[in-house]
């Protein structure tokens, strides 16, 4: 039998919608690439949302074209995103910090029909032009002024949706429709497209509203530092209209100063980016003795945050800060490190170690821990275990069916993470499953070795990785890139690690390189790393 | 094109499953009609809920079949709840507080299949036995030594799952399956059930626990007053264990020392109920010189809370009130009086005026302001209307088709309410559409007239109902029940009103009456007064 309920599918168009309606003036600060400062509101971004749509449809855009935006967080990328969204077509946004092969690559496997550019991502756009045909119109997110002079058939945004009605129709089909596409980094393999879902969209921005969660109010003021091209921005770009928070949106400067006076400026309250953000934010604030008052709260992700930043932030600026870990194909948002209450009881300092993990699952969702063979391993904050997760806001494939089937039996997505549970239900992150040194059946975590590495006087990057052994399976070993003018022996970092890890972890050898290559993201590249140690043996063998 | 999510199902069992996996050790509190207090946890509960499914199967119950409860909030009353919902039979909530030919209207209506009842209700699950063929089975939610001793049949239902496995199939259907039923109390013609899906019960959980909603936390300890046959105890029954908040369930105890003994025992931080709940606590605290310090925010809903109560919780005891609107329709949290941006920033005083209101709505939620052609009316504060609504968690329709139609052509459902909306997006109820007094084609508030007269020294409750008239259509008449002793005459009452409402809105006569007939929630039966008054004419016309 059937409830009896109104049968609204969750589309984001209404998110939107209600901000319009309910907090219609609540403003939208955006800054361009040039600095300046815009105000406008939802109403207004939602009129030219409304205008955008009607721009697609008079392009002939229907229901599954992919629809490309290459930018900075600011209105216009805001109200381009709905006014693709509400008409069913889809929002694909490419990251502009990619090698360009990749946006290439991202651009015609999805078959992009439109591009909505940022002005300062024009040489970018010069290239999609001659290298993905499907891409038929550019429109550049900006008015004429602003146009890149060096683009002959440049459209400004502003004109192309200056004549169009606020009036369109928005939303009325299927939740389950394709709503926005995102790329992974692809650190094996090609890039591999996720399909957003309005459904899963929806049901991602009301589970990180909540207290435990990302909390945001309509008193809140959110500074967007994650890209809107990095898994929805948090899902902040619904969220926040959910709320009717005010949002300012950064653009491309994500520097120190130019944060604080945003923050500053438009009296922020609460703000999301990944550790690298606040690091240069912190040292810009202690350089130039400048406050950030306002600001109250603070979600970091992306990767792991030092104890110093959460420490900083919380002892020189009354800022309390929260992790979460998510991905890509989870929307992104999974776990929030928000205190239980058997944490909240424990001492500050106990608290910290809590702090400092990935944090706990948010309702909706399912983890679990499983070994090689798929059985479940248990939640005692040691045994490490591929990290696998469930729910209506979690990826079941890619996009053109890459990667082939993803899930396992119980319908879990295998994260490709190795991590830990603990009694509290806090997870941590201990290494990406591919990068783990597997030796003798256990497991040796890369990242550990590393962060422990990095600690000595001498080193700027460490990098630990498994090596092939004819008995131990894989044994690790560390690569060191020195600080410039340091000096530092095999034999060095060797009595460094001792006593800090287990025996069986220590690292089997230990190579000084000029560089450890890293990726776009910034990410160590473990994958160009061991095609450099082509044909590299093992010393000797290590008495364990 | 369909984006690549996981197809999860949107079903309640996923919130106690979550809560027993993540939370298994937060407890649950109940306290019995003795006044006994039993701890359990949500492990415990999650597999009571599990042995639930199992002998319900084992009794041949099959989805879509209505089991019902008849009791007050318990941990018992929780783990039947989940336990029927779990394997898609209907939880069909009956209210004990009902007159007897109510209830046996309801269950026959319902066409319940099986009875889960306190020993408590004992007398009525006599009648209910003898008028309710349908019902097959009664189990009494306690242990063998509570039964009641006068029915012989009786069964607990500590032994009817003592023998169970706590393993047993959940969810895994359609979201859209009907997960619970409850009966509107019925102010006019006969109750009429609504029939929520699971896909509506999660959805209003996640709403709700927003931070501008409930905001409910894992470190909250919530005293669940509201009871859960109250329109699923404001959806606090799945959205506590969404969170893992410690839950404490009063019974049938809803006295101020009751309460205010759970609270300092159990360091309730958070709790719901109607205002006259709080005003018994407020009158005892006070008599005592009691404290309830651990409470920090309270949600008041049911009807207008008078700002005595406010003020009193929070200058005195440091309790934060918000007012939240919703019925049995809209399952039932709609709108809660948050403070927006705009009024947070107002002196103290002036953000009083907006907590008396009814609130702002939550995001997923459509609200209409209509006259009687349908028309959209102003959102200025003034301008009254009849409150139409629109979601996923909003009733379509009612059990077996009572009512026949519902929603208008743009799917809203006509709450029945007549309200205002301001410009911050304050809705408040200004009165009932049925109770409205229709004057030469303008509304008058029967509910303002009301609270104005029951501020007469002499008047202990005041009623004001519409009375046909040749030329306006409609005039307000206002009967009064003075106190014990006291004396006022018609001109008193009319002098008292003057210069407090508008002139056209002074009623045309005032009756003296020695008892105004209350219904079973302890609402004014107005439907009883214009029978009584059935052959009653104006005395003369009125000047306007």
């Amino acid at each position: 039998m059937r409830g009896l309920m109104q049968d609204v599918p969750l589309t984001v168009d209404r998110l939107l919608t209600h901000a319009a309606t309910w907090h219609g003036d609540r403003p939208i600060v955006s800054r361009d690439a040039e600095g300046r400062v815009t105000h406008s509101d939802y109403a207004r971004v939602h009129a030219d949302a409304k205008r955008v749509s009607n721009a697609l449809r008079r392009a002939g855009v229907q229901q599954g074209d992919r629809i490309a935006t290459l930018g900075w967080n600011g209105a216009r990328h805001l109200a381009a995103w709905y006014g693709i969204a509400g008409i069913g077509a889809i929002c694909h946004t490419l990251n502009p910090r990619l090698f360009l092969e990749q946006i290439v690559y991202i651009a015609n496997h999805a078959g992009d029909r439109m591009l909505l550019a940022d002005p300062a991502c024009a040489p970018i756009v010069a290239e999609l032009r001659h290298q993905v045909p499907s891409i038929r119109e550019v429109i550049y997110l900006c008015d004429r002024a602003s146009l890149p002079p060096e683009d002959a058939d440049a459209i400004a945004f502003d004109d192309w949706i200056a004549g169009e009605d606020v009036e369109a129709g928005w939303g009325g089909f299927d939740e389950h429709l394709a709503c926005g596409l995102c790329y992974t980094s692809g650190t094996t393999g090609n890039p591999k497209g996720v399909l957003y879902s309005h459904r899963s969209n929806c049901l991602h921005a009301m589970m990180t509203l909540q207290a435990d969660a990302l909390a945001l109010s309509a008193r809140d003021t959110v500074l967007l530092v994650v890209p809107m091209y990095h898994a929805n921005a948090w899902g902040v770009v619904y969220s926040a209209p959910a709320v009717g928070a005010k949002l300012v949106l950064p653009g491309q400067r994500m520097d120190g100063q130019s944060l604080q006076g945003l923050i500053e400026a438009e009296g922020v309250t609460y703000s999301a980016a990944v550790p690298t953000v606040w690091q240069g934010l912190l040292q810009y604030l202690r350089d130039s003795g400048k406050r950030i008052d306002s600001l109250g709260r603070v979600t970091i992700g992306g990767s792991a945050c030092p104890e110093s930043i959460i420490r900083a932030f919380r002892d020189e600026y009354g800022v309390e800060v929260t992790q979460g870990w998510g991905m890509t194909e989870t929307s992104p948002l999974a776990t929030v490190s928000v205190p239980s209450p058997a944490v909240a009881a424990l001492p500050d300092d106990a608290q910290m170690a809590f702090r400092l993990k990935q944090g706990r699952l948010l309702a909706g969702l399912e983890l679990k821990l499983a070994d090689d063979f798929g059985n479940r391993l248990p939640h005692d904050g040691q045994t490490p275990g591929r990290l696998m997760i469930k729910g209506p806001t979690i990826a079941a494939a890619y996009y053109g069916g890459e990667g082939g089937e993803v899930l396992d039996e119980e319908g879990f997505f295998d994260t490709g993470d190795v991590s830990t549970i603990d009694a509290h239900g806090y997870m941590q992150i201990t290494d990406r499953a591919k990068d783990v040194v597997k030796s003798g059946g256990e497991w040796i975590s890369s990242i550990e070795i590393e962060n422990i590495a990095t600690g000595h006087p001498a080193v700027a990057l460490a990098a630990v990785i498994g090596v092939a052994h004819p008995k131990w399976d894989e044994r690790p070993i560390l690569l060191c890139q020195l600080k410039d003018g340091a000096a530092a022996t095999r034999e060095d970092l060797l009595a460094f690690l001792e006593g800090k890890i287990a025996r069986w972890w220590m690292p089997d050898d230990v190579l000084f390189v000029d560089e450890i290559p890293l990726g776009p993201t910034g990410k160590i590249d473990k994958k160009r790393i061991r095609a450099d140690l082509t044909g590299y043996t093992l010393p000797f063998e290590v008495a364990r």
